[in-house]
């Protein structure tokens, strides 16, 4: 039976498992990229690890969403992440060099290669033929040191494209037209696959505005195969000697199958608040628009800010609309300069802005009240743009470009109608991406060669090997449905301490009740108990790392949601089920007690465990663990277990100094 | 006797008094300039005045300083102060397209004519003999209304230029030089007029850039004369018919003269944390430079940067050293676009940003911990970056530059030495500033012809006329020198509500007593007491307006700060003066009463005041003011006061609809 892309790159990393749908799989990687949200994280648990060098193929720390600083704590953290990757032999890209994903692809991502990222839209290469995977923090960390990423083996899901785009209908519109189909959730637990005669005619970057925002379909990741548009692209960024080519068997077996014919699609958009919104422009045409952005890693590429630039030349933006222009790495920037069409932009009404993630998380440029903002991002949850009950929609730069000159939504198509003159641009590629490197630091032009850490800047601390018993206060007794919002809020003046767990861990589950931190400190050690889907919403680590910082060990729940119990597994918590009935019998304050050795109990792969509550009444509880769960448990969570690694095996990982 | 330059531009403009100084004056204001930060509460107070058009030739709404919005207010802000221009008849300058003193100067200002605005380095178009002051919001207000500003008549100081500059120094070193010699308290009550023939060897640009930064000398403004240098640069902003020859008589008087030989000076620099600790650059040199700054009001022309863009053309700044340049004007930025400068910067490394007063006020790019920041900005008090105890460095753009390329402090003339192939490169104007205007929207093509009031912006309250009766609770009694940062603090989480007095208001005293607004609200009245130098600091007219607005009638005071008096005359609470002993027998709680008819008294000129304590024990208290902040108070405020006097006088303001 012939392989599917995807399953060709798996196979050739394979460390552990088959490539069955729903087994766990282990694979090498051969790249990472963290960025400044995460990166400190990563790499304070990296110095933790003991371990002294990277050990991926290429490993790039980008600064590109907290650059609007307030106070030191992001200059803190963006020095601590140019001295880490400088330390430990990074790339490092400094803040107003770009946005992680545009960097990555003009520099490093190539065909074949695995990726792992901490940011959600990592699988943006796969335009290109990278396997590229987002994920937490700690999975990075371990995969710098060189050990395997573990994953459930997706469904792979065909998408096969045919026809050709007509004029003003772009790359956006394919993925909006998905995500008008199968819905934020149509792409949870698959990898999108793409083929067909239509790939043929879409350049590289446009596949990449595609492979980005699969995210928003919920994917694992998304890859287009590689071809003469894939090796084009690789010899304008200056890489052609990193093509390979890359396609599925003739035969290849996929889990389901899409059809997209590219020649019906038209310009779209998406509705506030949510990407799946979908309509026709034409739909929703005439309403007023307040601001228009460009930019983000979705369609802030030079080749997608180029035909912004042509559809403004010699033209003005509507005085209704402000428009902003942020490229998503300096490289476009500095090419669109260099041509002019900064120039051009400014005199038709634009405000050219630095590259970075800005306004897509709501970092400058907030939409007034009651206002539309048209943007060309990826996201248009509510709340995001920084104000609550916004009115943001997504699309393409084109739909955008209509826009800012109507000062309403506009279908471009009608747009040119009216004016006369106003030409599709199509897309364009530039000759050479020949924008400078100056502010991509290369592991060898390292600046420091030592740990800066400033005062916000604290340590990671490694818990130690599980216990043989567990025994404390029920320190609070929540319900269902508990988000890591609850345990770790994620509004800017609680996240900034996101280096520093130890001021950090004092707002552990605030909102639930304010007193928790303080007397989880005096307690020193305890339980929490849980209704139903305990830990669902943001993958964010802190909501595990902070109460393990606390001293809590485990964790009674009548369920889990998937990936918070993953970290809890990571930070050495226990996540033990129970039944209604014990949740209802246990009150906060009681003092619960495991009355098995724990230790063994993991290790040996036991799955019931006695609870007893007060010295009294026993109750079961059940530990739903793999292997390799139980062994990262029992190590006291997946630091301390993959530096157990590196020190057995000196394949995997670099051994202590 | 010959007169000064600044005393024809006054006498041109007089209304009201003589020209002796320290005498009171009144003078016709030509044209005003408010910012974002201080022009909400302009327009709001320009709403309650009941005003329906502007009276000056010349209004001007920037949008400058909040230009990162991390909620909806800054941006509700924005719009809003959009509306009122399009409403009352104001130029409306939209976020991005830059500094107001930038802005204005490249299409406004204009020489003999009189500025008023908002923001403290308005003088910054003295360089080209607009007499230009800055002041309080409300002042703005009734300038715009058509009523005189008042002002005690400064001394006028002759600064005499001999000589050239020599190669490497800069307009930025004149100013520097006068700050090391006359310190940042060297021009309180002083109007610095420049003479001497070292005038003429000064570009427009350059002699502005002195002007600008008079305001660290505490100058009350700062003037030159004009000639063919100013002739030139209007021509080249396209407004040479407004060129005026301007100079002093030959036998004009001043009250002081100090000369500057030009050709002495050298690169120099400021110090941490005070623009007066000057030293020459070659002193410093050595020291690490972390980031480096280029922009701001006072060197952030295309001519300012343009000597940055030669001195990195073809080179790259120091890897250790983040260098951002940030234009004054979008011209500016769009100039240095189209001739390729801003590509050429960005491939030396420079991260190329919005046109902002931005890291000037500690509004993005914060620097790191223990780390020497190096701009060409005007001020470096302690704090001011967004970050404590910060180091930051005042300098030309070529002691900027240098510091990028060499990643330490160092005097470029060494650094010319060393390189071999730098050249010093001089100052050059534009043929032509042509960057366009479209991000500056005339009154006759507003967008808006109503106000657009987010949710937090209120309405500012008009006080009514003022009481006979003066009664009321000893809300708050506090002690020696409580500044206004007391009063309202100044952090960004309260400062916010800058255009919601309502909301603003709950802040009032928290520093001292965080019960107190509420207890003012339920007591409907009161009054508050303190000891010496009670409102000193910051200029900040919302320590006035919002006790007003909870309901204070007077302050009763051992002292008062000189800003703060005036400030609450503007806003009607009357400012009695008490003894020690007075002080001391007044206690928080005691119920005071003042016992004549105080409306009666404040108008006929009464100057004590009988204080009745607890119906029982009489004191006297003091009210030193002059017959028109009697008349001032007496209407309720400044406001009530104009509304009044343009309702008598209908050549002064508008009458009411």
């Amino acid at each position: 039976m012939g392989q599917t892309l995807t399953e060709k790159i798996l196979d050739d990393h394979l460390v552990e498992g088959e490539l069955e749908t729903g087994e766990e799989i282990g694979i090498e990687i051969d790249q990472v990229l963290t960025q400044d949200t995460t990166g400190t994280m990563v790499w304070l648990q990296f110095e933790a690890m003991g371990l002294d060098e990277v050990q991926t193929e290429i490993a790039a720390q980008y600064c590109d969403h907290q650059t609007y600083q307030f106070d030191f704590k992001n200059t803190d953290d963006h020095r601590f992440l140019r001295s880490a990757a400088g330390t430990y032999g990074a790339h490092f890209s400094r803040p107003g060099n770009g946005i992680c994903h545009n960097v990555h692809r003009e520099n490093f991502a190539a065909p074949g290669k695995t990726l792992l990222g901490s940011d959600s839209h990592t699988p943006t290469p796969g335009g290109i033929g990278e396997l590229a995977i987002g994920s937490g923090g700690i999975d990075v960390t371990v995969a710098m040191g060189g050990a395997p990423y573990y994953i459930e083996m997706p469904e792979v899901v065909n998408v096969r494209l045919e026809g050709e785009l007509p004029e003003w209908a772009t790359a956006k519109d394919v993925i909006l037209e998905l995500l008008r189909r199968l819905s934020v959730k149509g792409g949870v637990g698959k990898i999108l696959e793409y083929t067909g005669p239509g790939v043929e005619t879409l350049t590289a970057p446009e596949r990449m505005t595609i492979t980005n925002m699969g995210t928003e379909l919920g994917a694992t990741t998304s890859i287009f195969p590689t071809d003469h548009q894939t090796e084009d692209y690789l010899e304008r960024v200056g890489r052609g000697d990193e093509y390979v080519e890359l396609q599925p068997d003739d035969d290849a077996e996929y889990d389901d199958e899409i059809v997209v014919d590219l020649s019906d699609l038209e310009p779209l958009i998406a509705q506030p608040s949510m990407p799946d919104k979908v309509v026709p422009v034409s739909e929703v045409e005439g309403e007023s628009v307040e601001q228009v952005i460009v930019g983000s890693c979705t369609n802030g590429g030079y080749e997608d800010i180029l035909p912004v630039a042509k559809m403004l030349e010699g033209r003005e933006t509507s005085m209704e609309t402000e428009t902003i222009v942020a490229p998503g790495s300096k490289q476009a920037s500095e090419m669109l300069a260099r041509e002019g069409w900064v120039a051009e932009m400014m005199a038709a009404g634009v405000n050219f802005s630095e590259a970075t993630c800005g306004a897509c998380i709501g970092i400058g440029h907030v939409p007034s009240s009651d206002s539309v903002s048209l943007r060309t991002f990826n996201r248009n949850f509510e709340g995001r743009s920084g104000i609550e009950d916004d009115n943001v929609y997504l699309c393409s730069p084109e739909v955008a470009a209509a826009a800012s000159l109507k000062g309403e939504i506009v279908d471009p198509r009608n747009l040119a109608d009216e004016l006369g003159d106003l030409e599709a641009p199509g897309i364009e590629l530039p000759d050479e991406y020949d924008g400078s490197k100056t502010d991509l630091i290369a592991p060898d032009e390292a600046v420091d060669d030592e740990l800066i850490k400033g005062p916000n800047i604290g340590d990671v601390p490694l818990k130690d090997q599980l216990d043989a018993d567990i025994a404390g206060e029920a320190l609070l007794k929540m319900e269902d449905n508990i988000t890591t919002d609850h345990i770790i809020p994620a509004t800017q003046d609680i996240l900034m301490y996101r280096s520093n767990i130890d001021k950090l861990s004092e707002f552990t589950l605030s909102r639930v009740d304010d007193t928790f931190a303080e007397r989880a400190r005096e307690a020193d050690g305890g339980v929490l108990v849980a209704g139903e889907n305990y830990g669902q919403g943001s993958s964010r680590e802190h909501a595990a790392m902070c109460p393990m910082y606390l001293g809590i060990e485990a964790v009674l729940a009548q369920s889990f949601a998937r990936i918070h119990r993953a970290n809890l597994f990571n930070f050495g918590i226990v996540p033990l089920t129970i039944d209604e009935d014990t949740y209802e019998d246990i009150d906060q304050g009681d003092e619960i007690e495991i009355v098995d050795d724990v230790y063994d109990a993991v290790t040996s792969g036991q799955e019931e465990f006695t609870v007893r509550v007060n010295g009294d009444e026993e109750y079961t509880a059940t530990l739903d663990a793999s292997e390799r769960e139980r062994d990262i448990l029992a190590a006291g969570g997946k630091l301390a277990w993959t530096k157990e690694q590196a020190q057995g095996d000196s394949g995997a990982a670099p051994a202590d100094d």
